[in-house]
């Protein structure tokens, strides 16, 4: 799989009408803001923080704040000297961390291919003190650590108080409470619902520490977990016209957005991720039945399943070999995607279908429809394999192609369990490697009626990620190597990040 | 010598009005914009300017701007992006150098006494390009180097302009153009000229890039400098209305002025420089008979040269052993600075004497008239050796000792030359290691009617700078080792300091 796409003199296609719609549909943020904790550490030393202006700080000593709980906001700190007059600058640096154990981490020794500029490390000189100090930035962080690079053998510098103010389109004051079954159930649900708030800001990030910016797959699915939550529907909306609003010269729409300084596509096209704009824009209509959404939207979403199936099918209707190498689907080199593409497809026609239904369009709607029924027939005599039992995909197997294949329907009755069992963590077989998948896996066992297995799974898959330290769930994670990283650097990893949120929708829905 | 004076709890006494005054006086500066070169050098290969906007830079790419002069003040810089879309901050980091050879330092290899945060060394990450990145700091620099700590793989900085507005509350337009006997004296002056104007700014400072503040023993040099040349009339007497206005509580000034973030004084004392005072006003009025001034600061300025009186000599009027460890005389752990300062109570005690005049208070007049003589002639019988053909101070023969009893007119009738042939550069004798105190070595050739002397002096130290590469003339300058610093590293040294302005002084009158 590419991980990195470029396109050479790439150039977004924009309707200005539909960014403007955007634009206005941008939300207010609510502004929260969290004290300092009540103790902090200082070098090796446990202090109350009342305490921490009485103990001056020099060259080398650090402070740790733990807020605790995950917050997306800005810094303020008062700072002050100690001693004799300030007589030189004040170097301070700031390590912003989302785990604790990032702050073991060091930057300088990160060389993965992710930009290191995600590392959340600042460094700053104060010429005169005292000062209120308000990072312009915004950070994605519970801890943070300051420390003192230097002041001068004449003056200490003192940190009195430090605050941050935390930064949500997520409005928590309509949440009804919830309660449920156990306290790993609420836990779970709970830091769902964090990690669903603090990605819902200007729009829904994939992730407030990085990469900050909308993408369809992380769209999708913060959406199902709003519905039942934060019902933050205008921004919903408006990132659905973004993707509308700016897309490839040909229609496609870009598997993410960016709004700075200007909504524009990316100039990176994920065929899984264009195909759930359809469900995602049904889903929404489901919830709203906003119909002014609906004719504004309707074509550029059916257009996203029409240019695969003319430019990326063979004439029965299946993919050609080499679609799925357009895909995400998971985070892995060696899996083989077409079939779990054909899957995506699948589900992306019945949307189109719904979508043409509610226009009152029975000719387009019954066209999508048999397109669908079609394909589910080709799926599944180009995928399965009595021998194996299981669908293969360019002859692997892998539990992400039965995933998807179940979700579309493909899977032939009362054969959804052996076939989990014989893929999922199978030596030589593609393992799953983020929450992203999980959750699909997770629908897959309900969708199967494993409904047992997929609460198991739930429990063990995000309840891992919280026993290994996090409040909030993860871009990535292998209960096997908690701290194992694709980029090269758990120190870029993305402790909170939006397609990890759905255990507050899962749970809600299926658990409660 | 204590490098560092900590006074436990010291609170300054500070006079209200005196520090009105002083606020009132603050100058307006001027702000001059000098844009980019017109080439760069990006890693290896060097650029026209021009070119540098078509020359996307990565990862570890460093471009480095020569803006051909010494300049203080602030950059500003036109970032934008290349490639694809910023899809990650931009971090990058700057470093500003007074001369060439410090761009080859590592800061993080600093270790000195003095503080790292004189580095002028930023990291800065940027969120969205492009951006017109105006640095809030000011920095004093000739070279500007920008490092590209990261992009990302899709993209690429652009740097398309850059410009530094310069700041200085020095009035070049009211300067005559001086043309002097030949290009080394002109070279000389003129960037003794400069070094004088990067350092006038909201008070006269030691130096732009570090301390960036006002001593005394700076003061009075750039006075002298200023006098002919900018006369920044108006900052000098600044300068003076604050060393009165905040002052130790038994009336010593302080030998430094912090005036952020309100004016105070530091916890160090320097006998030579509270002493140097009444020299200072004298000589401001001798260029403005400004009887306002002298009726605010002339009982705080005799208050200097009496308080040594009372506590630091024995009945012959000869200071007790062990004051000069509370003078500055020069850079030196070796140095006995008894004898030489001596010679600098004595110039005081001449100034107490004239401002006395002025206030045609005779009596006053008259007895530090009679203090000041019967100060040289117990100056003469203590340290002068008939043996050693020159002044020894505590058993020490140095350059040091000979130069300050010639000011203060102790030396015997033609013993100057002598005296300082046996002292200057002679092994196991203290040697000068500051501009400051080789000013005053000139100064003492000139006294003594060692006119050529002073000259060649004068051309050989301050061409040697220059020679070394600066545009501007240093802090400290040995020429047998162009980059040592009394701090540990030549990273944090000062290029351009105030201290060793004083060709443009020395060459406009003595040598024109």
């Amino acid at each position: 799989m590419e991980l990195i796409s470029i396109i050479p003199d790439f150039q977004p296609r924009n309707d200005p009408y539909l960014l403007a719609k955007a634009e206005a549909l941008k939300p207010a943020l609510h502004y929260t803001e969290y004290p300092a904790p009540l103790s902090c550490r200082v070098n090796d030393e446990v202090l109350e923080m009342e305490a921490l202006s009485g103990r001056p700080l020099r060259r080398g000593d650090r402070v740790v704040l733990d807020f605790g709980r995950h917050l997306t906001g800005r810094l303020t700190l008062s700072l002050s000297a100690a001693g004799s007059h300030q007589d030189a600058p004040a170097f301070i640096q700031l390590d912003f961390a989302e785990i604790a154990d990032e702050l073991a981490e060091n930057p300088d020794e990160y060389n993965g291919w992710l930009s290191r500029s995600w590392i959340q490390q600042e460094r700053l000189h104060l010429d005169s003190l005292p000062v209120e100090l308000a990072l312009p930035r915004r950070y994605a962080f519970r801890y943070v650590r300051l420390t003192v690079l230097d002041t001068s053998p004449k003056y200490q510098l003192v940190v009195s108080s430090a605050k941050c103010t935390a930064e949500s389109a997520a409005d928590w004051s309509i949440l009804p409470v919830r309660h449920f079954r156990d306290d790993e159930l609420q836990r779970i649900h709970d830091a769902g619902l964090l990690t669903l708030a603090e990605c819902t800001q200007d729009v829904l990030e994939d992730g407030p520490k990085r990469d900050r910016r909308l993408w369809i797959g992380d769209l999708r699915l913060e959406a199902l977990a709003s519905y039942g939550s934060f019902r933050s529907l205008d921004v919903i909306r408006r990132c659905l016209y973004l993707f509308a609003g700016t897309r490839f010269p040909d229609g496609r729409m870009s598997a993410n957005v960016f709004t700075e300084p200007a909504p524009a596509a990316d100039d990176t096209y994920l065929m899984d991720y264009a195909l759930l704009y359809p469900v995602a824009l049904e889903e929404y209509l489901n919830e709203t039945g906003d119909a002014e959404t609906l004719a504004d939207l309707l074509e550029p979403a059916l257009e996203q399943a029409d240019w695969v199936l003319a430019h990326r099918t063979d004439e029965s209707g299946v993919l050609i070999p080499g679609a799925g190498s357009e895909a995400f689907i998971d985070w892995s080199e060696a899996l083989d995607r077409t079939a779990a593409l054909q899957g995506v497809l699948i589900l992306s026609l019945d949307a189109c279908a719904a979508l043409c239904g509610r226009v009152g369009n029975a000719e387009r709607k019954a066209g999508y429809e048999a397109r669908a029924a079609a394909l589910r027939a080709a799926a599944l005599r180009s995928f399965w394999s009595e021998e194996a039992q299981c669908f293969l995909s360019g002859g692997q197997a892998s539990v992400h192609t039965q995933v998807w294949l179940t979700l579309a329907g493909v899977m032939p009755e009362g054969k959804a369990r052996s076939a989990f069992e014989r893929t999922l963590g199978q030596p030589g077989m593609p393992r799953m490697a983020t929450p992203y998948m999980h959750h699909y896996y997770v629908e897959a066992l309900l969708k199967a009626g494993l409904k047992e297995e997929a609460e198991i799974h739930l429990r063990g898959y995000w309840g891992g990620m919280l026993d290994a330290g996090s409040d909030t769930f993860r871009e990535c994670f292998d209960p096997a190597d908690p701290h194992a990283s694709p980029y090269g650097g758990m120190i870029v990893n993305s402790y909170c990040h939006a397609w990890s949120c759905t255990p507050a929708y899962l749970i809600d829905r299926y658990f409660a």
